[in-house]
């Protein structure tokens, strides 16, 4: 038997095929009694089935998600837009969903699965340690964007786009070091947080190193934890406890460039200078930074360069064209006002 | 006859669940003949239209779309984290859509509707002015959140959040005069622009005039157009401009923080100094404008507010309890160290 179209309910029922529309679709605006008489009528000519078959083939398997750590942070903005355009012009529709700091990124993707008919995931940023066996639960195609990763996942197909935050951490304290500066103070993520600040961290270590500089275990700041963590407020905060606490440094080394902010406008705040009382370095290299006063010496990473090729594995992963694909960037250092020689 | 269920074609497939599931979302990393064997099962005892009856039932038709134009502005930062966890908590799934400035987001919210189970749409930033028959098109309920907005809409229902542009423009430029500033320049977009930019204009224009103050076109710096007119950049245009034309001004009135931004670090540039030389007062009152140096005077926006309340009427209309609202809030008058008196 032929299916009865959404046409033929409606002369059935003697309405409009709007009305019939919103009847399915659960739309507010229409009469209960007009409704009840529709999905009857629906029911007793089999009419849905055909109808959301349809509507599945055409649209609805579309889904792109973007689950993302840290929505707040002006370093995903342009990235997210980037995404969003991309999406649009591949005809797929964009589904956004923050992460909580303290939430599993991997537990949040199964449900979305479960809900939505996703046809690939891009985790964005966040710091990645799953276990295959988790990951295995992933059904779609996903890339992980400027995501924190120590190692590789063997035997699960996943693909990841980023710079290398160690290495990248490593050029711009090295970048100090250089300039003469010995006492160089970091304000980082503590040691149990899961995310680029333990990579961050790394890098600073190792450049202290290379240079024949002795750690001081009294020039970390460590950042309050919580899930404004990487925001100007705490920034702020570490910067004051530096001043006041009449920190034995020349420079510092903020892990992003939001935080690099906040510490400068405590510093600003407690009668100081930079860079002539404290050189401070960023790390992401935002559009603000360069708009900041004074400029920020960072290191920028390829923002846009990241969100489009990371949709570009993405889609030649849900086309089959690729198993997986880890892709670095390279970052840049951008050298602003914010630090001097010493 | 009762339908068949997923189980039922798997067994006389001879395969699993999983892989009836992979191939109806058609999903990579299936075989293409199993894929063909399912299917034609599927088709035969007519299994996808209950099993897409019951998925519409349970999810896709859970559906808000957040419609957006300026995606990359900061303002909009904490209202989408905002919209992202109310949504979530309705069991709603966010879909998240940019609109450029030159689209309009009616056609581009009626195409959404088409594609997707919508029940409700947002439409946040931009300027509003669509007639009653387009707006008729929508079926959802909508909201205009932070949208500039002249006049109301006669006979369409549809609520809005915003602050009065006009009013809180009026209410910092007046500030301006109050503290002995007679040569205001601003900077603004250009007459043409459909966006909040022509109501923040009226309302310096209007402070001017009730301050006896004598319109000056001289003053007026426009904005370039195009899609990053409300960026620091484009501020910073205007800002090197106003220095360069020696502009016989003693404050500036950006009409966002961005551009007072953008223009802050082309007079630090030049220079001079804020506000020695120039006061500068902004608006939105984004976190960012505390944190710069100097801090900006401005208007803040409650957009934590206004996010939460754009929603909750949003779910009051979707479900029938309120016909239309429209809700101002009033902004708030941050007295930073950008402007002094004269």
């Amino acid at each position: 038997m032929e299916s009865i179209t959404i046409k033929d309910v409606a002369k059935i029922c003697g309405v409009s095929v709007s009305t019939v529309s919103r009847a399915i679709n659960n739309n507010p605006g229409i009469n209960e009694e007009t409704k009840n008489m529709i999905m009857q009528v629906i029911k007793k000519y089999d009419y849905i089935p055909n109808n959301s078959a349809r509507n599945l083939k055409r649209s609805e398997t579309n889904n792109i998600a973007i689950l993302i750590k840290g929505l707040n942070n002006p370093f995903f903005s342009p990235m997210i837009a980037e995404f969003e355009k991309e999406i649009k012009k591949k005809k797929y529709t964009f589904i956004l969903q923050r992460v909580d700091e303290n939430q599993d990124e991997i537990e949040v993707a199964i449900e979305l699965e479960k809900e939505k008919r996703l046809k690939g995931i891009v985790f964005l940023g966040g710091y990645f340690s799953h276990s295959r066996e988790k990951l295995e639960k992933l059904t779609v195609p996903f890339v992980l964007s400027t995501v924190g990763m120590s190692e590789m996942i063997e035997g699960v197909k996943y693909s990841s786009v980023a710079v290398d935050d160690k290495k990248e951490s490593y050029k711009i304290v090295d970048y100090l070091c250089k300039l003469g500066h010995k006492k160089i103070a970091i304000i980082s993520a503590t040691d149990d947080d899961e995310s680029i600040g333990k990579l961050r961290f790394e890098g600073y270590m190792r450049a202290l190193c290379d240079n024949n500089i002795e750690f001081n275990p009294d020039l970390v700041y460590y950042l309050q934890s919580g899930n404004d963590r990487y925001s100007m407020r705490s920034g702020y905060i570490a910067g004051k406890k530096i001043v006041k606490e009449k920190a034995d440094c020349t420079a510092i080394f903020a892990i992003t460039d939001i935080i690099a902010m906040g510490a400068l406008r405590a510093i600003y705040e407690e009668g100081y200078k930079v860079p002539e009382d404290y050189s401070i370095a960023g790390y992401d290299g935002l559009e603000l930074s360069r708009y900041y006063i004074p400029s920020l010496t960072t290191i920028r990473q390829p923002v846009e360069k990241i969100a489009v090729e990371t949709l570009k594995v993405l889609f030649d992963m849900i086309n089959e064209k690729t198993d997986s694909v880890h892709k670095v960037f390279d970052g840049e250092l951008i050298i602003g006002e914010s630090v001097k020689n010493i």
